[in-house]
């Protein structure tokens, strides 16, 4: 079906291992510190919120969320927060990133697959440089990859540069991933081919309505990454 | 002289532009936060303890730097830091990614005319993806080079990486920087070309004594970026 395919490139987080899970997991251990101020729902929004002002100075990844979460703790007690829950704060970046990779379910199978037909398979992922090469070398993925990419934001623009340095066209490539907003619409928008593989977990920050989608001929929904391999 | 030179790649921070002159002032900064626990001179010195403890899991850059001040000055104070002064910290870091970029004196004519001669130029730098990436475009720099390589560390390995990203020899490649540890050593001994100009301040975990490069043949020396123009 995707005949002219050249390049591949699979999305990292929650397309290829658990992430976002986790990620939950640490806001509600922030909200429990966070008690005695506000309710586990307001806190969490109020993270979101000083997460969504920062975005642009600090980006995605978790030394960006422990930031926030430091300052959204001062806030949320006027300063009087403790220096023990500050430091508890800073363990829990520290505890996302030394996380056991937990690979997803038919990806090892699928990758090896592809390989074998000889495209080159990019790893595409947004995020902190050094959490997410960790995070490859942990899993034992990486020798599937002809290089990552990992790129501070994935709009079109990010996406168009992408190409570039990969050489490819947009008709010639293909993006597997899980975020509807990060994933697939800006590379159907630059003309490329994107298949979508949800993920249960979805932070808000990434959803949108998959109405849209529809009138894109380069747009295909899988249920489990290795229909992927049906695809190509 | 360097006549078989297809990829030239620039370091950026403190080679292209002034950097480490602020987090020098950042540290003082944050010392006199902490004037009340420990003297200058030790609190700079236990916070470089840390952030060398940090740097597997947390790298390079600003946010990483802010999170190793704030691991610090709970340890200086046994936990007494004020919420007040953490917030101190916290937009030191804000202040770091938002400063003037000061470029250095005859950067933009080498690169003009490095570019003129058809070389590939890259920029290779370590550090945060995405403070990097908008330090060049604030610098106006970015219509110089072919692409940016943001690398989550420059040892040999990593070089070997961007060689086979960029399809080069090392015979064909050249780096120029100011870090004798980062940019010219790991380069020199995968068998490329460096060229080395001096910055007046080096961060403490960047200096290396210069004797041992004597050696390389591919090793040069020179007092201002303009003199690689008579090296190429």
């Amino acid at each position: 079906m995707l005949s002219k395919i050249k390049v591949i490139a699979f999305d990292a987080d929650d397309t290829l291992w658990v992430n976002e899970p986790y990620y939950r997991e640490t806001e509600y251990k922030f909200a429990a510190l966070l008690s005695d101020y506000l309710s586990e729902k307001e806190c969490i929004n109020k993270l979101f919120e000083i997460e969504m002002q920062n975005l642009e100075i600090y980006g995605y990844g978790a030394k960006a969320f422990v930031l926030s979460m430091i300052e959204t703790a001062l806030k949320i007690s006027d300063y009087k927060i403790s220096g023990q829950s500050i430091e508890k704060i800073i363990n829990f970046g520290k505890e996302l990133n030394s996380k056991f990779i937990d690979i997803l379910p038919s990806v090892k199978t699928t990758l090896e697959k592809c390989q074998n037909k000889t495209y080159k398979i990019i790893l595409a992922t947004k995020g902190d440089l050094l959490d997410q090469e960790r995070k490859l070398r942990k899993s034992g993925l990486e020798q599937y990859f002809h290089h990552i990419e990992v790129m501070s934001d994935k709009k079109e623009a990010d996406y168009m540069k992408l190409l570039k340095r990969c050489d490819v066209a947009p008709e010639n490539f293909l993006m597997v991933g899980n975020s509807l907003k990060s994933d697939i619409l800006p590379v159907l928008k630059i003309g490329g081919y994107a298949v979508f593989v949800p993920f249960h977990t979805t932070w808000q920050h990434e959803v949108i309505d998959e109405e849209e989608f529809l009138k894109f001929e380069h747009y295909h929904k899988i249920k489990n990454i290795k229909e992927v391999l049906n695809l190509i």
